[in-house]
């Protein structure tokens, strides 16, 4: 595991020395687990240009033990205000052109940073890490894949054991299945679950409520499982009972959209291309007003991270990209149905995580 | 309850008019939530010096319905760059000299917010709400006495179901402990629950593990519930069957030192004074290296906000502010105890708002 942190690293240096720089400060916890594994609450990490000799990690007194134990390979300080103990650090030892992290340190943060680094320059730079961390290493995907089956476990689990049925509320059912996914691997949840029944199907990001889940009803559940850090995300809609004609109609509509979205996550294509794809399918069946929001998004240590499959997305597709694929049809006061997956982009065709089958489930 | 947003949003003006400012541009999500009540992801505020009528909010399309039932007695407007939007628009309606949240606006998103507001002063205004925040009002108290209400609930319904008992996991334990909360009326958990059996305990932050409850242990529980968007904290530390003496001894010592920062609650009192009273009971029984971590910390919408009582904190209490107090005693390799309630600063002597027993519960 720690060549993997020594590889992304490396591959930060490579940047650094295109840019001119002899080291970066990072800030961001989540950037800074990326490069070394560190899953602690505060921490500040420079990363040198030449090589890991010079780079230096810093965290506070409660993080001793375990920041041997997931950082050995660095030299390791300790310091509760662990940003500019490492920019004074930096200054010290003249790593003159010193980047860091503008996008996540605060206007204000910037002044103890400042002139904690005085006597060298600490220039911008925004974005480094999160541009490496938009393409998937091996080790990241099979997190990634590790979290899709527990919520696919989690699903098939629930519904075995008569958790979805009439009589219950969506608060349960989420309460229910968020516990599966527990008990099928995940250290948590990776967000709030969504579990909307009847015309809440028809409301996108509803929040679970009492509502009793009726006969007849649509059911919409949203969620995902967290494993190593890495989130999945998965919605599948299925009916309680025989499904409706209106009902078949939109869920084979947006069924054949989300497919035509899947097929057209290819290395190189537009990310608003993708979104076209299967939104072209929606607005030919003249539903276009009624899927209200972008296609997908990046998925990785954030639940939603770039790229933006969306109309206004910029970039095309790289083979590695872990991504979603969600449209969906909201009919307000009636229901609404959206299919979603986690999958990896793929010279060979998209590699689908989330396993679950997609046809209607009458249950 | 629009009342309160009233009166916060009032509040803040008096500080905008001594500061100078004709208004606030505010883009941090807890600070908004506090004062208007709106609890989307995301929005950007703009406060007038003068009144209501020159505030506008602003969110994203997905909120719109939201809003208006959140945020009904403020002009609102609806765009995605939320924050650029308003500054784009407090230099349209000329608010001369405009202040904003410098300790969240990045340096890189400083550019967009600048921009958009050329032609005004957009100026630093730090931590002008959360200076508000550190004093609680009554509707905030009640939403914390019903987050520490669903804690001791949770707590009574494990220990009498027998969810505390030799042979469970600290991960069980846990996640009966949190849907125990869930079921007495919290929206979630407060924080990442802490189940810490045997030695174990003795680690300040342990996260719970496979490792099995067995008799003789020391079970620290620290654990706390969401309500309304207010957290509670609460830990209690307990034994599986008959204590040992040292489990005494280092028992009676942590509620001893709890009760003297408890009792040194008082408005006027210094922060640092609160802390030392608690240690000075630790440091006089020889056990001043075992106690790792400051005395307490405030709690509101965020879990640990100020003020910090701690060694190196500053300031005073004033009436009305949320804190916790939480020593502990940890033996490295055997085991330790922490005791942690939260708690309202009052003229006539703290209001404990964790009423679960601090006598040494043998289970």
């Amino acid at each position: 595991m720690s060549d993997a942190f020594v590889r992304r690293r490396e591959a930060l240096r490579v940047q650094l020395r295109d840019r001119g720089l002899d080291a970066l400060l990072l800030v961001d916890l989540l950037n800074i687990r990326y490069l070394t594994g560190f899953t602690g609450s505060n921490a500040a990490l420079v990363v040198h240009a030449s090589d890991d000799a010079h780079s230096i990690f810093c965290t506070d007194g409660r993080y001793l033990t375990q920041s041997e134990k997931q950082v050995p390979d660095l030299e390791r300080v300790i310091d509760r205000n662990s940003a500019v103990f490492l920019a004074a650090r930096a200054a010290k030892e003249k790593f003159r052109k010193t980047g860091y992290e503008s996008h996540h340190v605060t206007v204000e943060a910037l002044d103890g940073l400042a002139d904690a680094a005085a006597g060298i320059d600490l220039v911008r730079a925004p974005g480094m890490v999160e541009k490496l961390r938009i393409v998937k290493d091996d080790i990241e995907i099979e997190a990634l894949r590790m979290a899709c089956a527990a919520a696919d476990r989690a699903l098939a689990d629930l519904m075995e054991h008569g958790g979805l049925r009439p009589g219950l509320t969506e608060r349960e059912v989420a309460r229910d299945l968020e516990n599966r996914m527990l008990e099928n691997g995940a250290a948590d949840k990776s967000f709030d679950t969504i579990v909307a029944a009847g015309a809440n199907s028809a409301i996108p990001h509803h929040r679970p409520t009492d509502t009793v889940l009726q006969s007849g009803d649509f059911v919409k559940l949203d969620f995902g499982a967290l494993v190593d850090g890495y989130h999945s995300d998965m919605t599948r809609t299925l009916v309680l009972g025989e499904p409706a004609e209106w009902q078949r109609e939109i869920y084979d509509l947006v069924a054949a959209s989300q497919a035509a979205g899947r097929a057209a996550l290819k290395p190189g294509a537009g990310v608003k291309d993708i979104d076209a794809a299967a939104r072209g399918v929606i607005e030919d069946a003249d539903h276009g007003d009624d899927f209200l929001h972008g296609l997908g998004h990046g998925v990785g240590l954030q639940i939603h991270e770039a790229p933006s499959l969306a109309k206004t997305g910029e970039g095309t597709l790289s083979a590695g990209m872990a991504v979603t694929v969600e449209p969906g049809v909201y009919l307000a006061g009636r229901g609404g149905v959206r299919i979603e997956d986690t999958l990896v982009v793929r010279e060979a065709g998209p590699e689908l995580l989330t396993l679950t089958t997609k046809h209607l489930m009458v249950v």
